[in-house]
């Protein structure tokens, strides 16, 4: 057990430790080699070969412990929420596209929160609606909201690994944005549902739920970019690489984690926190270090969030095999098919529910920019991306129906078994079939689609994504002749263009940027 | 507690660990922003600085939960021995000045592990003698044993701060090789006492120690070389760099932590594995690697590091106000002062043993060679940095004296906290007085003992190490006539001349190095 602490027999677990821990850094090499191999094969994927491998791992240990159990590590909510997600989450913020993010904000926001919330509602009462006619039944109301909240979380890294981000701009920063702020909205709202009194549902409690899932949105984004100019400030005014560019480093990623843990402290979303202090850290911070440390902070946080990335699908492939909770659930094997069919059938129709009217919605509202609008061919690779669950469902699964992932409740162990089911099935069976999809629907698309790194100029990868925002802002908005009707035409754009003002007045001179 | 896992009281338990978290992270970042302050003044050093915040943060604590209890994490070898300790004992390998490390390799193993066994033989039987003198007593013989080993375990890390490794290489190649191999050779001699018959010593129990004490060492070495040169095949011939930066550095990351566990798994010596297989690392695949990945490993190995020595300092200084430890200790305040200053006396006289004589028979070995011969003075600044007992100490009496931590046995209680004021007592003192000492030694010295770095030139440092090193060992050999008599009068330097065409003309076009 990975963090289990000492216990009475003390040298035997501490034993079990270390080989546990052993197998799985050994496990997690061997996926890097493997996924080295496959990267020329775009069709099997990191996360599909992770999760593989962490199937025939699982069996292994299945065999050799003569069944007695598959997996080395319990699956710990808390590990997974305390450890692995942060670095995740912070390196998409960090590297994320600013220009693309920031031009594309409202759609995003549309897809991520809107779209959560009724994705949600959606899979809710689906569920609870459909689950008692196929012989289903003792879920509670909360356990309802919960499945919902659970299945509206997507994983679009099968899709991302196979988006050309140059050639379709966009596409590729719609599903992005989407992916980083769907997480955050689906624990966010998973919280606010938590919390929520089901003795009486009405209005009132659906405004409430509203009204937190507000607060904690802004609260936990207002304390994500504080702690990040914070961090930047500190860095700029006593500039520590004089001395050592360890302290920088170490200050980075130290802060970044302060701010993750702050927010759970105050019970905020530690994910939104540390996307924005990661946002705001690679758009102030990071000009403040020496060189050295730019490159190493750009790579580790990358490493790490793809260890931690690699280390969830090898976990979500070991667990499948937990013959534990597939004994504890009674439920009979068609009954159980029923409830997976039943949820993905809900997850497909849920996210069809919101993206194309919300893409039509957002061509509506940027008729007059420049911007090209999201054709039907992108909305269905969008509405695709979307589609495949991943280990954030699982550990809300695992908050939702277990106890310190125990339980002893059959009907508990047939909502975890039909998640872990749900998972392996849309991203094996579905992200296999991402890349042949793309292809169909992006035909030019498909004959480039290797973006191809030139390995002697590895430092292009470094100053793409931060460098030209500036001049399309400024270059886009000298047409602007009344700021106010452009506010009403459109928004975004001058929301962007007021704040890039401001951010080179006030904000750069105190926080570092560019010079 | 930090590696606690979760228990029954789950939700209070969680919000526990993370106010420990984040206060234990708020304290780090507070420790490298008053270190940067600091690094100007180099009387007070970093790891004093972490002690005394660890201190205060205690008597906060302290004061906080009105005297219920000082830590917010409890000491756990377990998070010592698996998390900190690997880090730390890796990046000592990787950054490791080879030439002069293998130019004085007999030398530094004289005192790096013959020195171990003359001093904890010395404060074994010395304080076998003298506790039950001042009205000590209730240890047994194999206690007394882990005393001596326990205290044989040096922290050097305050002299070589002081120490300018560019005016007195020889002085801190032998200060910093000594640290490594002691630390190794400490953990190595305790666990062999540890498996000890006390009830029947003679001289085949002894001989019985030191055979399983040169089968762990080789095997250890073995095994980490190993490790280090399969990486290092296995990025040379796939050459992952082509894909993708971030699997490069995984695999190093990963590999060297594997082979840290595997040592432990086989009940070897981890730190040695994890130091051979750094130096192995930076021989051949750091070569391997694109140029990126070669900034980013050395400095995150060096952040790393610095990470995990700070926490260490932090923790022991907070956990010197354990009051549950004091109040279990019955011991007087004159039989605990009795103690700490008998275990001084004997630190200080079994490390005087071993530097002296030491120093003289290396000198005498490399009489007819180039080497400049330790002078007095510099055998007394060796002595002075040996001292200082650091984390490594802390660890070791908590496996001897503690059930996880815990301890009901008064006597042993004593020890844990006598251990903890020695440790305390002489960072801080000896600590403080290590740079008027090598002021009044070294004057020369003293003038410019700041060791600048030029912030302008950050990549001086990375190549620095690695480079000069194939000139010096053929300038210095192309002289010699016959290898049989100069294998006679410089071993040493022989064995490094066969080593170096056997390195250039098979390892080097196998495993990689400079081209």
């Amino acid at each position: 057990m990975w963090s289990g602490g000492l216990t009475l027999d003390d040298v035997n677990n501490d034993h079990i430790h270390i080989v546990s821990i052993s197998v799985f850094v050994a496990v997690l090499c061997l996926c890097i080699v493997i996924g080295h191999f496959l990267e020329e094969n775009r069709w099997v994927n990191e996360s599909i070969t992770a999760i593989l491998i962490g199937c025939i791992t699982g069996t292994i240990i299945l065999l050799w412990s003569k069944g007695k159990n598959s997996h080395i590590l319990r699956f710990d909510q808390e590990l997974f929420f305390i450890y692995l997600l942060p670095p995740i989450i912070f390196n998409a913020g960090f590297q994320v596209k600013k220009k693309q993010f920031f031009r594309n904000f409202l759609t995003i926001m549309l897809f991520g929160v809107v779209g959560v919330f009724v994705s949600s509602a959606i899979i809710s009462t689906g569920s609870w609606w459909l689950f008692p006619k196929i012989g289903f039944a003792g879920l509670l109301v909360r356990d309802y909201l919960g499945i919902g909240t659970i299945f509206s979380s997507t994983d679009t890294v099968c899709t991302l690994q196979v988006l050309n981000q140059d050639e379709t701009p966009l596409l590729y920063s719609l599903v992005f944005g989407e992916g980083v702020v769907n997480d955050a909205t689906s624990v966010v709202l998973f919280n606010a549902v938590q919390k929520l009194d089901v003795s009486r549902l009405d209005v009132w409690a659906a405004l409430y739920v509203l009204g937190d899932f507000f607060y904690l949105f802004l609260a936990s984004t207002v304390l994500g970019a504080a702690t990040g100019l914070l961090t930047a400030f500190a860095l700029k005014s006593l500039y520590f690489g004089r001395h050592s560019t360890d302290r920088e480093i170490s200050l980075m990623g130290l802060m970044a984690y302060l701010s993750y843990m702050l927010a759970e402290l105050l019970h905020l979303s530690g994910i939104l926190t540390v996307f924005f202090c990661g946002i705001v850290m690679s758009h102030y911070a990071w000009y403040n270090v020496t060189e050295n440390s730019r490159i190493t902070t750009r790579h580790i946080f990358a490493t790490m969030s793809y260890i931690a990335e690699t280390f969830i699908f090898l976990y979500v492939g070991m667990d499948a095999l937990d013959l534990e909770k597939w004994k504890m659930s009674k439920t009979s094997f068609k009954t159980s098919m029923g409830v997976c069919g039943t949820i993905i059938l809900l997850i497909a129709l849920g996210r069809a529910a919101f993206v194309f009217p919300l893409s039509a919605l957002s061509n509506y509202m940027n008729r007059s920019s420049e911007r090209t609008s999201i054709t039907f061919k992108h909305q269905i690779i969008i509405w695709w991306a979307g589609l495949m669950r991943g280990a954030v469902s699982i550990a809300l699964a695992f908050t939702q129906f277990t106890f310190s992932g125990l339980t002893q409740n059959p009907v508990d162990a047939t909502m975890v078994t039909s998640t872990v089911i749900v998972v392996l099935f849309t991203t094996l069976v579905f992200g296999f079939l991402t890349k042949p999809l793309i292809n169909v629907l992006l035909p030019h698309h498909a004959m480039e689609n290797h973006h191809h790194q030139d390995p002697n100029s590895p430092n292009a990868e470094l100053k793409l994504p931060l460098l030209n925002f500036e001049e399309h802002a400024t270059t886009n908005f000298l047409r602007a002749e009344s700021s106010l009707s452009m506010l009403i035409e459109r928004p975004i754009y001058t929301i962007h263009f007021y704040w890039k003002k401001f951010d080179n007045t006030y904000m750069r001179p105190i926080f570092g940027g560019p010079s």
